[in-house]
């Protein structure tokens, strides 16, 4: 087994202008000529001169009647001039030709009586008034558009104006794409079923939309198989074809590092190894004096890799300028270490909490797609640093716009399907609103608003020795906000089995049988408690559980591990398993409720909310998903 | 004639308002399923919910060995654990599936010889330590996109991994663009020749343009000739097959004005007259349940219009979010009177001079295009304004990304051929640096340092008493302001005539010939104090020369007067008479420096300006223009 180690990581800085000064952008992209009204998006190759004048006619400028102003001047309403229609007044509309021997507009407003001849006129035009002169807009020869400019809409009218109706322009760079891995399925394939043990290959449909986002010409190639041969023809022939030759999930540093191998035989690896994180495993170089880009294949890794590298790369070969994202300082939720010489990228959700922005972190894994679907923006912890400290000031790029942040509502605390639904319809109620749910479990949340992290958070803590719901914990955890506790449900909590029960689970005293895996939530979750009070309960001690110590964060994880046949039960709520197609124990009823600071409450965006939370369309949706009471529903169950 | 005079013009807002509020977006613009991979940039149209995890099954997140964490536990160098490969350590990479019976991965790196068997474990992992597991990215049932979201490329990748190939998108609105006037020529048919009575018709291009860039799917139909039921007939079929009907030129308040009328007989108008300049001639209205629009027929008006009403309503339809144009703090060049009652969009070029962005208006015409191709910016003075005050401050929508302004030179002065060249050079060698001239003439150029508006200025204001160029003017009105004269070029002064010189002009003395039409410069053009100093030198009164009062802003502009025709002779440059292949009679070489403040010299940007003015590359193609000698350019003449 040989494996490659990267030995000289590069730092993100040095590896881009490694890469990028190693080839002349204008000279390999190139210029063609295409129509003008084609060019819109278009960067210009070179400075445009108009070649006809705009007018290339005195025109009127306004509806009246063409006159020579010297027939106009001293009229004045006791001394009117009169003018014979049709020669020394002729009607004119807005952008007619001008006759010969007029040179000015009489607009047909200061007309007394425009169906008379001859006409009336009681007060004099100058020469040239309302009247568009020859060459008002565009001379010719006047240049219009400099060398490498984005060609506008309006531009184009220009052009057009300007008698130029063809234009020369960048070429639009050719980036061809090219998946590696015997394992994978094509993403025109996924529609069919496939193996378990096969994965979907996406990636190449990110890099392609990515590759058009910069201003290239994406062309993806068929995968092809972990060989070293194949790569490098398949390379070989890339390069001859394209500006740019992307070649993706090649580049780890296993058995399947075939990309540095194909590159190395044809042309030059220049950079093996960056210092990022994701993105680690980035290979850049050229090949046929085109550039390569060995790509991560985590699909995190890739994004933030091709953003680095081959996104400047490409938008420099169209000859256009990458906006550099929009800043925001925001205040990360929690302590964020990071490992030294390495810049990491951690993607977060972002919304104004009193006033501060809160950076929320999501999972930082390279393979976690949906951290970047989720992200309102990203976090760079550079390199010289141990990481990011809680609620201290950082600079955040935005992924969404400004806006949007001020339209997030933040919830902490518990997860619940129906926080799936209440988003949605808010965001349909009003666009400019939505809402982040972050799973960090009912105790979770309650930390949260003590830090002012979050707007509000949903919560299920039992207590067995008051027999209620959250007030004990509240009391405990926040005894000086002021806040309201609002019902969002009782909802069925219950064991999620596998199809049919194979196991014949029925009990929580079932859960210590010999031969019954189980999977369990992470500390602090309201679930979690109460299985350890159901356990009590029935006299059960935790260690006969066998997987009490495996966690996960949310009753859709429970319910897939048990799906999945890598736990036999779990504790969780009807809807979890209903959309997993599971089979339900139901052991008990809970409260679910929304815990809301008045500061909270009386935000106009929290009553929107509310509304939803209020409304027979939410709540009868909410019963449909299973295992929903609303009796409850929208009610304030307590206030301190 | 029979005219229809806007009688109740609505104000920009109310007008939007009532135009929007009309019409149910959503249900006007329906949804359709489409494959995921051609979804990028579409919004979806419901919550798109995960048909399988990702992972669906447990992969390894390392290169390494697969094991059964248990059999790790305790190992350490002086204890080595010893596994047998292929049973107990099964090698493994990245993204493959983790064999039964295994739950953790050792990685390569930690194994001192990968080669050996059994292999040796030093150091323990625990129970799913570098393993990607089930539902680790998402879980199947699990919310991947909200509704009314963008599908970025990363997106595109959640839902195929998600297992959903194919994914419901609010449908692309159609947009029918109806051109309407006899008198244009199709766009497609520039490129011919055509009788200059004829006008290109090029707004349809701009607003197909603008309505994709706003989501839109435009299809630009033929033109419709100056008749009432022509355009009912079109407007009709086009309102049963698009979403929304743009009709371009018809709604002036003039003959023309044919979109009321055929708006009025198959629908209702809402509006019709909006207070604002340019784009008053609107029309708004509703035929079948389809929003029409009866957009201006002069170019800055119907782009001005269309971003008004056109651009929201397409992005509603197409579920997307407009993004308001970045704002900036400027400062007006000059007093920008403003008609109270109307809201006013005055184009404006931006460059921070000091600490302060200058916006200097271009061109307030509805007709002049090139006002807005050369725009950075656009202040909007309120319909409550009677307009903005110089140098106090305003808030600009920036055409321009921020970074553009920065990097821009302002230079405000005369006028010469080379400044166009100087720009192409210097963005060609920085593509961060812009040169924005503006042809205020030489006096004009020596107020606007005096009031710091400009980083420099192009003057050849000749003294005939102390026969010098400009020092004598820059004592007089920059007496106290550190600043460096630097040639830029010697050149040629002299007539322009018609090709053959067909009236025989060969001096000055024939500008007062009976029947010699002559074409001046504005006032402070050092070309008009230039003429004034020769009629003088050959005891000419300017009343004997037929046109001396006619005024034009630069030398393309005076050639283009003696090219048409309606000149037969004006003052300027060779440059400007070859351009447009005019005959010219030299009179006499004059100097063209530029008047640099020392703030502006030490700048690093007009340093690079320096370097260009310096490069034989600059010289060459200069002296190839005509009429240019080079010797003294980019040499410091005078400096206070």
């Amino acid at each position: 087994m040989k494996r490659h180690i990267y030995l000289r990581m590069k730092p993100v800085d040095e590896a881009r202008e490694l890469f990028l000064s190693r080839f002349d952008l204008n000279a390999l992209s190139g210029s063609e000529e295409i129509a003008t009204v084609a060019a819109r998006g278009r960067v210009t190759a070179a400075p445009v001169w108009a070649k006809r004048s705009a007018p290339a006619i005195h025109q009127a400028a306004m509806d009246g009647f063409a006159v020579l102003a010297a027939n106009t001047f001293g009229a004045a309403p006791h001394s009117p001039r009169r003018l014979k229609l049709g020669q020394e007044a002729i009607p004119i509309n807005t952008g007619h030709v001008m006759p010969p021997g007029t040179d000015a507009v009489v607009i047909v407003e200061n007309v007394p009586d425009p169906e008379a001849d001859p006409i009336i006129i009681e007060a004099p035009v100058f020469p040239w008034q309302n009247v568009r002169r020859v060459g008002e807009d565009l001379v010719a020869g006047e240049m219009v558009l400099p060398e490498g400019v984005e060609i506008t809409p309006w531009a184009q009218g220009a052009l057009l104006a300007a008698g130029v109706t063809r234009v020369a322009v960048r070429r639009v760079p050719k980036v061809i794409i090219i998946p590696t891995g015997a394992e994978l399925v094509p993403a025109a394939e996924l529609d069919k079923d496939f193996p378990v043990d096969r994965l979907p290959e996406f990636n190449s449909v990110i890099l392609a939309g990515m590759a058009a986002a910069a201003g290239g010409l994406p062309e993806t190639w068929d995968i092809v198989p972990d060989d070293v041969e194949a790569l490098t023809r398949a390379l070989q022939e890339a390069a001859a074809r394209a500006e740019v030759v992307i070649i993706n999930a090649g580049s780890s540093a296993g058995t399947a590092d075939y990309t540095y191998q194909a590159v190395a035989n044809l042309g030059e690896v220049l950079v093996h190894g960056v210092t990022m994180m994701p993105g680690k495993p980035t290979l850049l170089g050229a090949v046929n004096g085109k550039p390569v880009m060995g790509n991560p294949g985590y699909p995190v890794s890739a994004v933030l890799s091709f953003e680095q590298f081959a996104a400047p790369l490409i938008a420099g070969l169209a000859g256009k300028r990458l906006e550099p994202r929009p800043n925001l300082t925001v205040y990360p939720a929690q302590n964020l270490p990071s490992k030294p010489g390495l810049t990491e990228f951690i993607r977060v959700t972002l919304g104004r909490v009193g006033d501060k922005v809160i950076a929320t972190p999501l999972p930082r894994g390279a393979g976690v797609i949906t951290s970047l679907v989720k992200a309102d923006g990203i976090l760079v912890v550079p390199a010289s640093s141990e990481g990011l400290e809680e609620n201290r000031p950082v600079t955040a790029e935005l992924l969404v716009p400004p806006e949007a942040i001020d339209g997030t509502l933040v919830a902490l605390g518990s997860h619940d399907n129906t926080l799936d639904l209440l988003a949605t319809l808010l965001h349909r109620r009003d666009r400019s609103l939505r809402l982040s749910s972050g799973h960090v479990g009912s105790q979770g949340g309650l930390m949260a608003l003590a830090q002012g992290r979050a707007h509000f958070g949903g919560s299920h803590l039992f207590d067995p020795e008051t027999n209620t719901y959250n007030v004990p914990y509240i009391k405990r955890y926040l005894p000086d906000l002021p806040l309201k506790l609002i019902n969002l449900a009782w909802r069925e909590q219950g064991l999620m089995v596998a199809p049919g029960n194979p196991k014949n689970i029925r009990t929580v005293k079932d859960l210590t049988r010999p031969g019954v895996r189980f999977i369990n939530r992470q500390r602090g979750a309201g679930t979690r408690l109460l299985l350890d009070y159901l356990l009590r309960q029935n006299g059960l001690d935790p260690a006969m559980v066998q997987g009490y110590q495996r966690e996960e964060y949310t009753h859709m994880a429970v319910a897939v591990n048990v799906h999945s046949g890598t736990a036999d039960a779990g504790l969780g709520i009807l809807a979890a398993a209903k959309a997993l197609g599971l089979d339900f124990v139901p052991l008990t009823p809970e409260r679910y409720d929304l815990v809301v600071p008045d500061s909270t409450f009386n935000d106009p965006r929290f009553q929107k909310l509310l509304e939803v939370i209020r409304s027979p369309e939410y709540q009868e949706a909410a019963v449909a998903l299973g295992g929903y009471d609303m009796k409850d529903c929208g009610k304030i169950v307590w206030e301190q």
